[in-house]
């Protein structure tokens, strides 16, 4: 009977690493956050509570048991000493581009994101990103921190310039945020994200790493999260956004800010879970393969 | 001044069994949940928490009041001896039934629609199954169980035969209950709620039974419940599906899976009472009685 | 260093009371609720949550820095004593309103709309009264008390009179409120708050008062208020239905039954901080004076 | 199958009125509460909670249900107008002295003691009263307020006395409290509870009010509670505090300040519900009648 | 950088199968809870806090790094069939008693105890049984069901007979319950645990079957319980009483009744960790094998 | 009417900071926390609740209203960078101790204490450092981190030296820690706080800075702390404990850890600002002054 009991990875993500299309990684950092902290918890919260899940989408059509994925644990990082955080994190990821794995992180707040696209950007140069949120994390820098989560797109920009960076359902941030992404660095439509498909149907098959920082959706459906913001969308609504990327080649992406403990119901970890089953069934049935 | 007390009934729930054209009934059983159980305390926080619900609903210009309603209070169960305990619920809606009531049911767990079925079908062959739920409950058995609130569908389905099942909202299951529902047995509206009307329309003046899975609305509206699955409905939108069946000879009811202490803002609760009054309301005006 | 320490300030509302446009008053005050009372923390909880606000909006793209804004504390109040409590919240406000600033109350239970609209009316005559609200609070008495959340805006009928106040999303209530409103004493939005716009053409340049009880929202926005009411606006209807408003005089406002300690999460809070930030901007940019 | 059901009484509690020599009844009132208000919900937790109690003492190796007790369930009571509330409850508690039965009342706040002991009195002149407590409750207002749960044993100092009240774990108050009481006002044991057998000794066959506040318990053990107070008993100190009343003619208890929501696990009204059921027996068992 | 990642073992129970001397089972069963179910997420919580615990004890002078211990996971369990659930946890606890492993296993409900000692009664026909609870668990039978965590200790009795179980700590029952163990079934130390020690020294070399139901713990060390009784130990007192077996022969032990999210501070589980770390560490360093 | 709104001060602490003689900080920063964050909230939460505290300490027969106390409100630190994070707070001190001001700051985690013990050490060369706290906080680092919560003490070693640290309560570390400590490096008693007085007497009337690691209290007294710790103080042995404190020149003080979001009930903050009136009393009842 020994093998009847269950082992605690993400539901149906029981590949070996070496023969995994995908690997799930829990990046549990969350030591820039300004306001309430708790994401370091997320990887964990998902993985147990993905046990309520089904693997099967009837989204998609789609089953995670059809699938090679292996759920490689949670990153061990050291907390106040932001720099040798990142380091770590973006080594691990540089192993898995290098094994071609595609890359699913969950956060962890939102600047774990730089590290991850720096590790693929220097396999893909030409990478866009598609970042769904609400918040532009665009300042220059925050209380004079340069690497920090309301920084972080900022920084990304550096590595992958101009028009490289779509944001969606933008709805708070400074002034001089909103003035700099008009000025084209960015491509951005607040408060919503109807024009997904314009986006896909721009980059092609270019490589895109898809950044969901969960507070793009409406407190009501996440509350679980560090710096609630009133006004976003619905969780159908993000699906439907999230569909919209199906012919995209997904090279990698993350679910950041998730903090269930914010969140005793549960729901919140539900609903990030639900997200990821879509989008690991969206990376592995991308047409272009990681290499 | 000693009958100033309150009686800790469902509000305005106070006729006596005999002179009552509904009895409300309490099955506080969750002994077949898989994930995370609680929907035991679901009809004790109702009748609590019906103290803040207004007995008058504004959109059915009628008040509970203007009825004659019956709170039994709870079902006394054992826990561990699944059998025993379908038993004694369906002996005791059989009772009722037999009385000429109307029943609706406060769950505990969706397993509670078996027995209350097994019941009512005695009295009324031809009876439909309407369900509201996000789960198909559709599966064969569940880890080689049979009687489980993940089965339980499928077990009503044996009693009520083909097209006779109508299922709206379904978001979730295994590929395998899916294709089974499509083979003809069951009729299913995937995601959404809107063909309400035309399967009233078709059920016309024959006896149905309300199944209501609190699942089926989104999780920002019902964090409280075991098996949270996000993309579900508004309330406003299964209000107005409810309303649909205001022609129906409805000769039960249950509302299941209400899990209060998932969400101690008491919110799901709050759903519920609402849902309960409208549904008591529209049996009561239903223009067919349940003789 | 010691000028770097933060005051509990609501965010940007750091100006002195003497050069303030805006005044910001916290009434603790819930003792008539009937149901759960709780609102009294909501002052507080609103200033310590508005540390995770933008001061800039980018709906009306204007920024709280930009304004002269005052936040005057909680008053201190006794409770047990309604009258008493009453008493002090209209001199209080009358003292703002005879220093001639816009002011804008949080509470606090409903009733404390009351003294406020007292003070106010004694400068502007023809009062309007806006409301946003799930419960229409037009009882003539509640077990026999008169002043009480329940009744608070017949109340403030007897003082502004027929055809002044505007009630918008009422969804709960007694058959005899309903009926009373309909007499032609106030006009009622059931529902919804789709005819917002109409109102305010018709009120033009009078003065308006705002009165803003927070459960116009669902319970899925608002899950922490003390008397849940299903089937609310979702937050970007109301925000919407707000911006509608920016043409009128607003020469005072609340926001009242925040619960902030039935949403443990802090989303209702930061839905109550968002509103504030917007209605500060709305009161600020009126193009007409309050004097 | 109809008598299965469980009636939410108070564990044991179901003997008629007529039938009963103690009773039991429920007072939600928590008007004057100047801090965090929420013992109105004791009362309906209590009962519900019961469900989880054994009907046995091993303590005192005696049983709930060899004895006739009566839920009388709560009174309605009107918020915002203490003097009515405590009217009603006056006129309540009187009721049922005239028929003789002994009275234990659940809170609510410290206030409702006052009209419970007024009705009392009027039956026992030299009525004795035992407060366990961790506030002294001696103020002789309350920013102005004379009825308040933080002047109460003031007010029933007027009406029975000096020499009277007899009050154990006190940790809490003004100076003046503490002076007030040394001037030989009441006999006040502060922080511990250790002198209760010397006041049984005292006392003798006298009737005796109990009043117990929740909060003599150790934040640790009551954490549910309005006014939390570190430093109190444990719960075995207290339970052994009240054996030592077992030879005392106890006509009337009341247990005040449970705020059961403020603690979701339970464990606090838990402990109400326990100290309940040794109240009980102890009354019951008392060898002086109330007559 | 891949071996950086941390497994979610309870913390350094990371030895192979083969090579461990003691195997950490999982067993989230919960199915016949009359109370509060919950139990269930027992194990995974432990596991998961188990992060916050330091491998080393200073009660011990000794490391959890030191032994050999492989953390096996969670049995998969169908609910609602109770006899099916109780043969899969014999079946796996008698395989490991085959490989002749320790085993200690963390529930889920006490029923879970039942199979355990099934298994390990095979092998060890003399096994003493220590019970440390709150509840006697001796009813003959409980609503008529014969297998339930309020039966299960006279279920255990049926099995090892008359002098072979010692319970600590006893302090709610049926009065049948008590009078039974006096007739002399069981060694019954009630409210208490001084009398581990004689109780040691009378077991000598004998092998031992330790359980520990965590309700044994006052309800302020553990809310976090289904069926909370005050009055309990205080954690220093019951750390005491296990030190007290350190000379024993225990073959194998549990810990159940933990239901961690009735206790959202995590303190519950922090108990139920470091209880668990002493246990292993006792088990480990005893002086007989387990052959 | 306008000077009736309360300051959100800690209550009492209403001097000006040139009249102060103990200035009252708060230092929100827990960016080195390892396990679970939170205790940035702290200084809020403490700020907020001693709403509920009465002035006056029935222990010490002495009342904050008799005092010059300053709530010079939160430091505004970056998160991510806690080389400048801890800059801020020692330059925040320095200037205090120039004012010649007592400085007593809630953090925050316990590496806030560092900054602290280096401004004050500047000033005092001879300063011993008492320490009430659960873990050791000794290490040498923690994951290669040399600033960090778990290595604090260590750090402060390097200041102060051989036999100037006073360790009590300690309960957890690793091995190396308590190894490390016997050698001579700090004075610890493990488990309890009973030799505090010795310790006084050694002292003598040299500087004291005491360090109050809030979860040196049981977890059931305080589970809102970051990392619980079972088997702890209870509240009134840790009282009396610093009672023994009372001869003391206690130039500078921190109560730390305290991670109110974690403990819902609000006791372990209520506790916290307990102890804080406690400890301002005896710092201002020093025979010694700061000079």
């Amino acid at each position: 009977m020994l093998n009847n009991t269950l082992k605690p990875n993400f539901i149906a993500c029981d590949s070996s690493l070496a023969a995994a299309d995908l690997v799930l990684l829990g990046i549990p950092f969350d030591g820039t956050v300004s306001f309430r902290a708790g994401s370091r918890m997320g990887p964990n919260a998902i993985r147990s509570e993905s046990a309520g899940l089904e693997t099967y989408s009837p989204y998609q059509n789609s089953d995670l048991t059809q699938h090679a994925i292996h759920d490689l644990g949670d990153l061990e990082l050291p907390y106040g000493n932001t720099g040798r955080a990142l380091s770590i994190i973006e080594a691990t990821v540089a192993d898995l581009v290098g094994m071609s794995k595609k890359v699913l992180c969950t956060g962890g707040e939102h600047l774990i994101t730089l590290p991850i696209i720096k590790a693929l950007h220097a396999k893909h140069p030409g990478l866009h990103v598609i970042q769904f949120d609400a918040h532009a994390d665009l300042r220059s820098d925050y209380l004079g921190v340069k690497l920090s989560h309301a920084t972080v797109i900022r920084r990304v920009w550096e590595i992958v310039g101009d028009n490289k960076i779509w944001q969606f359902g933008i709805r708070s941030g400074t002034r001089e945020e909103f003035a700099w992404s008009a000025e084209g660095h960015t491509i951005m439509e607040k408060f919503t994200a109807d024009s997904v498909k314009k986006a896909a149907s721009v980059i092609g098959d270019q490589p895109v790493y898809l950044t969901l920082d969960i507070d793009i959706l409406d407190t009501s459906v996440v509350p679980g999260t560090g710096t609630p913001e009133p006004g976003g969308l619905q969780f159908n609504q993000l699906l439907q956004a999230i569909m919209e990327l199906s012919q995209l080649n997904i090279v990698g992406a993350d679910l950041v800010e998730l903090a269930p403990q914010l969140d005793i119901s549960g729901a919140s970890t539900a609903v990030a879970c639900k997200l990821l089953r879509e989008i690991m069934l969206l990376m592995l049935s991308s047409k272009l393969t990681n290499q």
